[in-house]
């Protein structure tokens, strides 16, 4: 844990009691005692420092103060086919550190339907590995998580409320240019990445997300599981956008 | 699975008989019945195409036929601070699939001794991981793998006689240029890819580093658990690699 996420902001110079497992990661992992400091966070707000001013058994109280910004949304949204349940547990922490915006689940023939009835889409599930991706990644922007049963629908429909002047890019196997080729030099703007289910997505499904804008990129040769690849993609897709900033 | 990895070659002409997990997997999950063509390999050998000739109960035989020549070692290997168990143990398959010549695990000050103990290093363990990650990718080089508890006498004695003219890269946070620009355009060659520990290299361990040639890098500014930031860097460095081939 490189930051510790409060829930809410407390109140201006009210100390903030944390308990659960933040208190205990504060007190048996990085030992604190009063007078010591930690990076924290407010969930969607800024970055700040916090004084711990008591340690109770298991409770840590701070005084935090806070920087006037608010770190900016990731500029990557991920467009993912659910994968596996044991695939998607493993992941979200993982997106949230890489940083993603907006993390849009969707139905594709490939995908099993069983997928969405498991408990690893249980917000209650979720959120807890969001916020250890952000906190590990010293981030606070919680990503947005939207579930779409029809594909069509999120493709006709959805996509374009959902940030609609993003670069729309979709992983594929054969011999596409790579990420940074398409992304490119020049404003950096939002993207928006396509990684379909483990078998691929179908011709229909390839065919319509083209339609709507998507141009293919090369993953390079070789298959990579679900979430090996959405791990490597976002790591091309932020160094693409962080290329073309300077 | 995307290629179904040999452990040896079958004799010319002679039928190979899968057994086991391999067999399993083409009987219920492929559900291949004779004539259906599987890609086949040979661990560190060529790639081909086998014929299914019969099916058992719990066996496959296969007519095989290979490439005269064996697929390149990946020009990339890594050099990584040994994480914890749990995490270790996800890593082989991923580290597998994204394409690796060797596997160099090491000591740190901040490495726990008790993780050289634990079963995720014994052959029959890691071994299976990485030839699941070479079927995914559909690869047949097998990494090579070395442990070493003594990291000065690793980096001082022993790298050199690891593909000494590798350029050295050190993933480290701070305000360095990328792996894309460090690799820049040029001869590919091959890359050693440093990783440390979760806490980090100690001064120690950097300035040595450094002085063995270990040009730092910056992972962006997010910090990352080893496993997503192994994954994420092998992802850049081998795009780094494609484009200066390129």
């Amino acid at each position: 844990m490189n930051l510790v996420l409060l829930s809410e902001a407390p109140g201006a110079g009210v100390p903030f009691v944390l308990t659960g497992a933040q208190a205990r990661h504060m007190l048996d992992v990085l030992r604190v005692a009063p007078g010591h400091t930690v990076r924290v966070g407010i969930e969607d707000g800024p970055i700040g420092i916090g004084t711990v001013v008591k340690c109770g058994a298991d409770s840590a109280t701070l005084a935090c103060t806070f920087e006037a910004h608010t770190p900016p949304r990731p500029s990557v949204d991920l467009l993912l086919a659910l994968p596996r349940p044991k695939v998607m547990k493993r992941l979200w922490a993982q997106l949230a550190a890489l940083g993603v915006g907006r993390i849009i689940l969707t139905n594709a023939e490939r995908v099993e339907r069983p997928y969405f009835d498991t408990h690893v889409l249980d917000p209650d599930v979720y959120r807890p590995l969001l916020i250890e991706g952000l906190q590990q990644a010293r981030d606070t922007r919680v990503p947005l998580v939207s579930i779409h049963r029809k594909f069509r629908v999120l493709v006709e429909d959805n996509l374009n409320g959902m940030g609609g002047d993003a670069r729309r890019i979709l992983a594929d196997p054969g011999p596409h240019p790579n990420a940074g080729a398409v992304i490119g030099p020049g404003p950096a703007g939002r993207v928006l990445l396509a990684v379909g289910p483990e078998g691929g997505w179908n011709d229909f499904e390839r065919t319509m997300l083209g339609t709507h804008g998507f141009v293919p990129v090369s993953m390079g040769g070789r298959a990579l599981r679900t979430d090996t690849a959405c791990v490597a993609l976002l790591a091309l897709v932020h160094a693409a956008l962080d290329a073309s900033k300077g």
